[in-house]
């Protein structure tokens, strides 16, 4: 079955759970119309529906060919990256000066969702040119903004990152690559890359590498590192390409899922050196990587997002349509569709309220990036982003995690027809397995939010969150419509869990860091769980307010996710302060 | 990496945790010698390491082909199954009439464990010989037993069951394959069957199919289905083999794991009709089938807990392998294994102790099984069959949901090399996958749960179980080793939260039949929480009564288990208990 960008759940969830119309309304958003949103999201949804849903199977069956250095995408691919740059795609959210719309990450956002639950493996391409493109805007030089980013922007070439190498993955600080200075002012790099995302295609006539690598002379560790551009042909002073640069694609990935997206080992310097220009300063690559990798962690977070509603689409249409038993009370001969059953009824709302629930906390967190850099007073911008800071990891990491939950879940409706892999249920279980691994592995997101997040400034950008969160939860107290069931109580409960266990781990930060840490992965859910649930709370609360239609949908979504979810919160809060010692005391059982 | 079975683990499981011993004292395995378990294991394993572990990529990454109706398995796979039955492990737990060796299921089940873990689907056939075996040894004349009983213990023959048709899955009284029945007192079969593990093959000479169908004028539903034996080729009155028979495999599934086994569909009737001898009596095929399918259930849980011990092992040896990164305290230069880190000691805790209690639950519902038929007193035999038949749905769907995320985790564990096919975690997420749907999904067990084994008596068989549960609580409580942390108390609310769950659902089963329905996965969880937390608590109390070598590594895993799972009680409990209308008000949400 095809993809139907659900719109109505996507802009109550941007408008009223991530906050764009408060935004909007407070100005923050400058002369930005907020009413162009729907339409915009309206031809996305066309453009996923018509062009790249189809090519999701065929990407997956047909992968990606590597001959003498040369991939070879699958079938369709090239042609539906033309029509993408074409129709002005790439170009949402990129900077104006270069060629780009300068749309908010907000709309950006519900845009990649809807990439990646139409075609996750092609949509990734452009979500490391988005990163690409950030780091050459924010760190480069005006030379080669010049040459190079008008073309990331429009898409005419794409942009990779490569960080990773054999000894180093999320210890980046450990690569070995090496740039030498050239009299020129430029730089030879050589080594080699592996895990390199869409590091050679052919969908396009250029490819602009950002690498990381170390100088003869730099100190060791993250802050020896530098960041490279290093173009796969170099460029002509009148723009044209010039000569073919010394990096190249020495092998492919036989991956999991993902199988259209090729995943390459690149290798520098056989023939003296790849040619690269710095970016930033010399030693200072982390910081400019950073830049990169904060975007493309909200991106892979709605990758989770998006792969979990397709699921969900594919899922319900499977139950809609396939019959087997009688439900209660069933009258008559034949068999009910089993969604009639109320097991099936669970998965699905389990799969509905999760996946809503990591939109809208995506969402939010590029709301909050577009107000850090968007709004006019410096205290507005500054908390917004501590608060953008705050809720990258969680977005990151609970938004993965739930595309996972429920592309199983996914599968487990389809039975045994979910093995099958001809049905196409199997291929998001697949797919969404890198997604909590990639930039950044969801522990990484974990200890990212304790030590950092939580541990910046005594924990305030929790506690203002905190407070904003008591507030929803009191007008679901005070709202008095009987449909939101426990839900009050439920994210009451979950609000104060949250908050005790912040505090005592800001406390074992000091204290005992490793209790801290091994606590670091339920606190991510703990948040997600308390976060998301009040979030859907406030979007049901703001679908009766503004008169959205059948706004008890929401309300019912958001109970659900308040009674199976946000319900495991005193779980979570006991598990991260009570078994510290049960994870630090585990090497006498791992090494029997 | 290869496989090695966990014997020290498995014996301390299968004696104490699942009271193999305390049967054996009670004498109701009369001449059983309890002595020669660790013996079979350590062969059972030598051969595991030895033959079939090595064989699990080849046949993932070769999978099996058909060519005009004919299997082929991957390379060296015939001659394992040769050695296989050579070395007597297919009549294992056979009957001794008819060449077995009569071993206790329970000693079956921890094989069972082992053929999963060193290669799951090559295991998965003789899985399915021992159910046709069950089932024809219960309810087949004395003169088919005579043709093929031997020939299936001993595995020169191996089964299959034939329930599934394209609009008969979880509903088989749906199916439609015919039966008519011919002079001679055999019947002709015509028919599809879908999903047929191991339907074909050419690991054996013969086939022996067990097939449900239905009669010219049987009954609708459930209450009109007969269970026939077809063989592949007819045996001649000397035992030679005969003619071909009209039953053959038309297709076979590209699945998303367990490549090796051949998953067929199996055509009868393209001549004329398939020979069929009819097993029980006409119309009574269900109860023969539940034979078959209870005994294949429990084997199911096991290769569950088969795949999550190997994924377990191999994450751990890349944990302890792997350097990324300097601990807290790390001195000097380099990197640690990543093993040093708390967030990975998380997850790998999480693997073995989750593994570990879907293990004891699973050998516990064997010694149950084996009570039932083995114990002299007949109130002791009908207890142990209501403790396996109350066990059964737990142990296949808590322990294959528990296949699966240990597969998840040990796919993390390796970072982006998980992804990667080459490195096998993969095969294991992919192979894992079906285990919580075939031989009926976890939400079914869920509901046989409920409706069935809670809902039958009252409730006494849970009540006997809590009983037991809380005395083992108590001696924990009583231990005083401040090593348990906060095990007993975590217990004890799980334990209270599985009683008063359990009282809400008999209430609701008799008042409102869809309230139970709908809380039944998170009270098979619930339940699965609590028991497997209690029996690594009485297996670590064992351990450290019996001597065993480090007995303190059992209390950490049971501590671990406890407060990081069976701590999930009190909220799964309120799941259950408060959003069932949540559930069953689905509907709206759902349609839009």
């Amino acid at each position: 079955m095809t993809y139907r960008a659900p719109i109505n759940d996507i802009l109550l969830s941007l408008n009223h759970g991530a906050g764009l119309a408060a935004a909007l309304a407070a100005g923050h958003y400058g002369d930005f119309d907020g009413d162009i949103t729907a339409a915009v999201l309206e031809e996305a949804g066309k453009f996923a529906s018509d062009v790249l849903a189809p090519l999701n199977t065929v990407g997956d069956e047909h992968g990606i060919k590597l001959d003498n250095g040369k991939v070879t995408t699958a079938p369709g691919w090239p042609d539906a990256y033309q029509r993408w740059t074409a129709a002005g795609w790439n170009a949402v959210s990129g900077p104006e000066a270069f060629g780009g719309q300068g749309l908010p990450l907000a709309i950006n956002a519900a845009c990649t969702e809807i990439w990646s639950a139409s075609n996750v493996a092609f949509g990734l391409c452009p979500l490391l040119t988005l990163s690409a493109i950030e780091a050459l805007d924010a760190h480069g030089s005006a030379e080669l903004k010049k040459v190079y980013l008008e073309k990331l922007v429009t898409g005419e070439w794409t942009g990779t990152m490569q960080l990773t190498e054999p000894n180093a993955g999320s210890d980046v600080g450990a690569l070995r690559t090496r740039a030498e200075r050239a009299s020129d002012g430029t730089y030879r790099l050589k080594g080699t890359k592996i895990f390199i995302t869409y590091g050679e295609h052919d969908m396009t006539d250029n490819i602009v590498h950002f690498v990381l690598a170390r100088l003869p002379d730099a100190p060791a560790g993250t802050k020896g590192i530098s960041l490279f551009l290093v173009p796969k042909f170099l460029v002509n002073a009148d723009g044209s390409l010039g000569e073919r640069n010394d990096i190249h694609a020495s092998g492919v990935e036989h991956k999991l899922g993902m199988h259209a997206s090729p995943t390459c080992t690149m290798t520098m310097g056989d023939k003296g050196g790849a040619i690269g220009f710095l970016i930033g300063e010399e030693n200072a690559g982390m910081r400019c990587m950073f830049t990169m990798m904060n975007q493309a962690r909200l991106g892979v977070g709605l990758e989770g997002v998006g792969i979990a509603d397709r699921a969900y689409q594919q899922a319900l249409a499977y139950a809609q349509e396939r019959r087997q038993g009688k439900a209660i009370g069933h009258k008559g001969d034949g068999m009910d569709p089993i969604i009639a059953h109320p097991d099936v009824k669970r998965m699905l709302m389990q799969m509905r309220s999760m996946t809503a629930a990591a939109r809208t906390i995506c969402y939010a967190t590029a709301v909050a990036l577009d107000v850090s850099v968007r709004a006019k007073d410096a205290k507005v911008r500054a908390d917004a982003a501590a608060r953008g800071a705050l809720l990258t990891p969680i977005a990151k990491a609970f938004s993965t995690d739930i595309g996972n939950e429920v592309a199983y879940l996914g599968v487990q409706v389809h039975g045994g027809m979910g093995f099958i892999e001809e049905t196409g249920a199997a291929q998001h279980y697949r797919d969404a397995r890198i997604t909590s691994i990639y930039e950044g592995t969801n522990g990484i997101q974990s200890i990212d939010l304790v030590t950092r997040k939580l541990g910046a400034n005594g924990g305030a950008s929790v506690w203002a969150l905190l407070d904003e969160l008591a507030a929803t939860i009191k007008q679901v107290e005070t709202s008095n419509d009987p449909a939101f069931g426990t839900t009050g109580a439920k994210l009451r409960d979950a609000h104060a869990a949250l908050e005790r266990t912040s505090k005592w781990l800001l406390e074992r930060l000091a204290s005992a860091p490793n209790e801290a840490l091994a606590g670091a992965t339920p606190y991510l859910r703990l948040f997600g769980a308390t976060l998301g649930g009040c979030m859907l709370a406030g979007e049901a609360l703001a679908a009766k307010a503004n008169g959205e239609a059948e706004p008890q949908r929401y309300v019912a979504l958001a109970r659900f996710f308040a009674e199976n979810v946000s319900v495991q919160a005193p779980s979570l809060e006991k598990t991260v302060t009570e078994s510290a010692e049960a994870v630090t005391g585990a090497d006498a059982v791992l090494a029997g």
